[in-house]
Parts: structure tokens; C-alpha cells; sequence
């Protein structure tokens, strides 16, 4: 890494799959390893307290919502993120583009960035690579993220080459915007072409990037076809800085990805499919307002050492909960859903390190249903 | 008390005001007391663990939520509410013919109890004292409520005279229904007629109830008038029982009627007031959405220890939180502000064994407003 008081090293390996440290000014974090998405300044129902002891010691703030609010000013005069959240671990923001293009009113984009209206209040903003450096800069994260052009799924090849460009022009002006004292990530852009995805790897690879992030990936395009292309792209990146595929995925996503060499994910799944009240576990989800947990006194997962699992909850009180609009089977549901991704990446970590990655892989492929 | 395994004993006194220890058979409760609420098997956003941190070892029950959902049979499988709801301390459950009356469709009174429709599926449930006794012994906390007749406050003395008749009748039913290892509390009625009072009183207390509450204030009667008849009834009670003030208070209410010697409350204002943003404090209320709070940078109460105030959440970081509509403030405030009622009631008990309960109160009775 280049940027002063950041390093990351490799630290094991297993056919592709690696495990290693990665050095920040506030900690160190053990890969691969898992983000916590922390939309607004708080990962959704937790406390941070709450979060770090799921193994967690990186979460990621969206810099679009932190911008419109409460502003990167408050952030700056609170003395950034970390403490105006209470986080004490290590901080990642996005650039705010992806959300920009996506969530905002009447949004155009031209080579300066994007242009877009607030989708709460109507104010009109600007999101050039010199104001995702700036604002992400008062926020003041760990790693920042470049302003990138993710095209959707499945785009045509012509889109997803101007997309690359774009975003390779765009990363030597935030790469020059940036705040010293902050890691910055450049992101590979291209889609399912495998070839495109590798040349604007190599692209941004020649520029002094803290760590290279997949993204546009989980855009709409297949899902095998996205670990396809990752069997291909993610083991020809350089060994020397982190990889961080961008919101990615569900536990057999993460294990089959970490098999290709990435080191980083982060998805807001866990959470979001917590207050649906879906929780995840090795055998399958458990969708907690069926029926068949009527009487069904047993916890979440025997197997779990979550405070939902081991507080006394059975599935029958949580559906109750769930049932009566109560907020603490949410909390209690979205702790066991970032228990087991911090458990997943731990124990991925353990088998890349023993040698046993590929039947540690194996035990979680089947995962992604319910449960039986 | 009157039923196995119940006790109480006064065990200091300072004017009309006192302290006392409420044994039953899931532990000791030093009173005077605060019971937060725990409408369907959850004191709302909190863990059991959090709630017991506030100081709380009893919590309330509402027989009519939990009887519509989950049902009192799914209760009793459980292995009663204590166990359903991770809950190892005492608990208490009204009779559910308050909310039969206030949130049930189509209700009728007739001397045999309320008929009504639930308010959730439209089924029709029938509330005899019978019915509240035998809910109530399904549900299984330590401490029944008879089925009564609260009458709206300020009703003419007619009204009032037949609500007292009628629930002396049911409270003689009640207690020939009563589970024998449940303690049952009388309920006194009269609004704010002090004879009637009074003389409702007499009648309960010749009867082998465990406890004696005083239902039927804060229904609309000025708050002024309640305080006056309080100061003229609660020291009239039997003193070898406890009184329970129900559905009071606000901070500085509980201090005037701990003057006048209640030992127990219940009231949904702190965590109702919690979840719309306001935190109370001894100097006032603090509405967190107000822009004063914008850039305010200090903890909600620096005199406070719950988690909220020693966490490092400043008034800005909750104010983002509640505008962003994050569920983490609405825990937050409500750990805040029932560790503020824990304080109170703690400091209350301190008070009265010192004999200083007079220059205690005075403390508090500014508590109402808003914070300057």
C-alpha cells in the first residue's frame, strides 16, 4: 500500500483463496473479512459495541446518505466518523456514485461526475472525483473509494468500455484529490468481459492505489456468470494490495469468491434480509413468520454463539416479536446474521491457513435456501 | 401477602413516604418500584439483560396483547412468559380489561365482563373475572391484576359508585379463580371521589388480596386533582400490602406519589416518550429532533450512566439517528430514560431510609418541562 500508516500483506495461501493483514491507523484487519454496511453512520438496529463483537472490525459508511445528511460538515466538526459514530475500528466510504445514480432524483452524468437531486430534500449536487475525495475526506474514513461509472448488468460492450475509461480517467483525479492521510481504492470496472476487466485491472494497477476493488458486479448479470468471471479476473490481481469485491453477496457468494483471491466484501443482505426477518445459517435460511415456528421452542441455530441463539429466544418468541411489529427481534436477528459472516470469515481465514479451504468451501455451498 | 412464596414488608418510613421488600418466588423487588412496561412479552427496542441493567426487577405485562398474540396457550407450552420472553426476574400482568375496553372493537360491559372483538383478527373473546384469571395463570407472571372497571376520569358519582360495586363483585370471583401460586393485587376504584376511595378501599383490603392498586388515574382527570385525592387515599391504605400506582407516571408524579406512599408504578412514558425522541432528564425533557441539538456535541445527560450517555453518542450523532429514522437511537433513548426512572426510584429508596425524602422530591419536581 502506498498511502503512510496503511500496509497490507499476504499472509497464507490455498490454491487461490488467501488470508491476510491489512495495517490502518485505526487497527488491524485480519482477511478475508467481512464490512458491515453502516448506511447512515450506524449499522442498522446495532450498536457499534454490538457489531465488533460479531468479529467485525471494518464497516463501511455510504458517503451519498452521510453527504445529504447529516453533511460532511457535522462529520468534520465531530471529529470525523469514527468518533461522531462511536466506531473505534477500522472505516471504509464509498464514493457516494454508485448511490447517486441509483437512489437520487433527475441525475445526469457527464465527464466531470455526477449531477443529481437529494431524494430528501430536492437540493441539487454535484459529484465530480475532486468532491467524492473532498467529502470523503471530512468524513474521514480509513479507505476512501474513487468515483466510478458502474454500468448495470449485462450492459453491451461499448457501454462498459466508456464506463472503463471513465473510471480510469476518474481515478487519476482522485488519486490527486485525496487526502494524504487516507487509504485510497481504485475499481475495476468492465462487467462480464473478461478481457475488459483485465485490462482496466492492469489500467489501475499502474497507479499508486492502496487496494483494487471489483465492482459492477451483482448488477443484474447471472450469478454464476459472475463467479465465472471471478474464477478468471480475481487471481490476476496484484498480490500486493487488497481485493474488495463490492456488494457481494450471500455466505455461498463470499465462500466461492474468497476461493478466487478476494480479500474484502461487503453486502447489505445480512442486515437488510435480518429486518424481513430472514435468518442465516449453514442448513439454510429460516424465515421466522412461518407458520412451522408456531411452537417451535428451540433457538435460531444450535450451532450459533450469537446472544440471539444463546439469550434464551426461541424461534417461536422471535416470530412473535416478529409478528407483533416488536423492534428487538430485528436487532436480535441482525446480530445472528453478522454473527455468522463473521463467523464464516473467520473460519475461512482458519481452513485457508490449515490448507483445507476447498472442503471448507464444500460445507457451505448448499446455504443459500431455506432451511429443510 | 396472602398466597405461598409471596411477601412484603415496610422496612423504612419518612413521612407518609416508604421503603419496603416485595419477595416472590423469581426474587426480591425493593420498593418503592418502577415496572417498565412489556405490552407483548417485550420492553419495547430493550434485550431482558438491558431492562434488568436500568435498575428494573419486575416488568408489566398486557394480558390483552398476549392473549391475541401469541395466545395464552403458546405462552404455557413456552413454559410461561418468564421463560418465553428470557425475562428471570418478577413480572406482572394487568387483567386486560382496560385494553378490552380502550383498543377492542365493538366492546360491551355486562356484569359477567367485557365481550369485544380483537382489535387484530376481529375474533370475539369474552373477559369474565374467570377468563382474567385463568389468561393470566397461562401467562404465569408472579402477580395478577383482578378484572376491574375503570371509569373515565371525571365521571359523575352514579358512574363511579356502580364501577366500584361492580368491581368488588368480580373481585371476590377473581380471587376464588386465582392460580394458588400467583399473587393477585385488588383493585381500588372511586376516580377522584375521596369517599368512594376511601371506602372502595376498605372493601378490597378485607379481602386476602396480596396487594392493593389504584387503577383509575391519569384517564383524564387533571393531573392537580389526581395528586390531591393521592395525598388523601394512599396513606389510608393497609400498610402491610403494597400499593400500585397504575399506568403513572411522569418523573416528578412518581416523586409526589411516593410521597404519599405508592411502592409501585407502571407507565408506558418512558419508552413510548423514548421512541418519539424525547429523553427525559432531571433538568427536563430533551426533544432530540430540535436544530438546537444540531452541532451540540455532548452526551444527553452527563450525570447519567446508561449506555446512551457514557458511550460516546452525542446529542448531534442521536439527533442524525432520529431524523435518518435509525432504530439504534430509539434503544438508545429508552435505556436512557428507563435508567433515569431507575435512578429515581433507586434515589427514592435512598431518600426515605435517610429521611431526607422532602429536599429529594423538591429536586425532581422541576422535571416536567422541557430542558432549559
Amino acid at each position: 500500500m502506498h498511502s503512510p500508516g496503511y500496509s497490507f500483506r499476504e499472509t497464507s495461501r490455498d490454491g487461490n483463496a488467501r488470508t491476510g493483514l491489512l495495517v490502518t491507523p485505526h487497527g488491524e484487519v485480519e482477511t478475508p473479512t467481512f464490512m458491515p454496511v453502516g448506511t447512515q453512520g450506524s449499522v442498522k438496529t446495532l450498536s457499534p459495541t454490538e457489531v465488533a463483537a460479531t468479529g467485525a472490525r471494518i464497516v463501511l459508511g455510504n458517503t451519498y446518505h452521510l453527504w445529504i445528511r447529516p453533511g460532511p460538515d457535522i462529520i468534520a466538526r465531530a471529529g470525523g466518523l469514527h468518533k461522531f459514530a462511536s466506531w473505534p475500528h477500522v472505516m471504509l466510504t464509498d464514493s457516494g456514485g454508485f448511490q447517486a445514480f441509483s437512489l437520487a432524483d433527475r441525475r445526469t452524468m457527464t465527464e466531470d461526475g455526477f449531477v443529481f437531486r437529494s431524494h430528501i430534500d430536492g437540493s441539487r449536487l454535484a459529484l465530480s472525483p475532486e468532491v467524492a475525495m473532498e467529502v470523503q475526506g471530512k468524513i474521514g474514513a480509513d479507505i476512501a473509494m474513487q468515483l466510478d461509472v458502474c454500468p448495470p448488468g449485462m450492459s453491451a460492450r461499448p457501454e462498459l468500455e466508456r464506463a472503463c475509461a471513465t473510471t480510469t480517467r476518474w481515478a487519476r483525479r482522485c488519486l490527486a484529490a485525496k487526502r494524504p492521510d487516507q487509504a485510497l481504492f481504485g475499481i475495476v470496472q468492465g462487467g462480464t468481459d473478461v478481457a475488459l476487466r483485465k485490462a482496466h485491472a492492469e489500467e489501475l494497477a499502474a497507479m499508486p492505489f492502496d487496494g483494487l476493488a471489483l465492482g459492477g458486479f451483482s448488477v443484474g448479470e447471472p450469478i454464476e456468470r459472475m463467479h465465472e468471471v471471478l474464477g478468471e479476473v480475481a487471481p490476476t490481481l496484484d498480490r500486493a494490495r487488497p481485493h474488495y469485491l463490492m456488494g457481494v453477496g450471500t455466505p455461498s457468494d463470499l465462500v466461492r469468491a474468497i476461493g478466487t483471491g478476494v480479500d474484502m466484501f461487503d453486502c447489505v443482505l445480512p442486515t437488510r434480509n435480518a429486518r424481513n426477518g430472514q435468518a442465516l445459517t449453514q442448513r439454510g435460511r429460516i424465515v421466522i413468520k412461518q407458520a412451522r415456528y408456531k411452537e417451535d421452542f428451540t433457538p435460531l441455530d444450535p450451532t450459533c454463539s450469537c446472544p440471539a441463539c444463546t439469550g434464551g429466544y426461541t424461534r417461536a418468541y422471535l416470530r412473535h416479536l416478529y409478528l407483533a411489529g416488536e423492534i428487538l427481534v430485528l436487532r436480535l436477528i441482525t446480530e445472528h446474521n453478522l454473527h455468522l459472516y463473521g463467523r464464516l470469515v473467520r473460519e475461512a481465514r482458519e481452513a485457508i491457513a490449515a490448507g483445507r479451504y476447498a472442503s471448507f468451501a464444500r460445507a457451505w455451498l448448499g446455504s443459500d435456501g431455506d432451511e429443510p
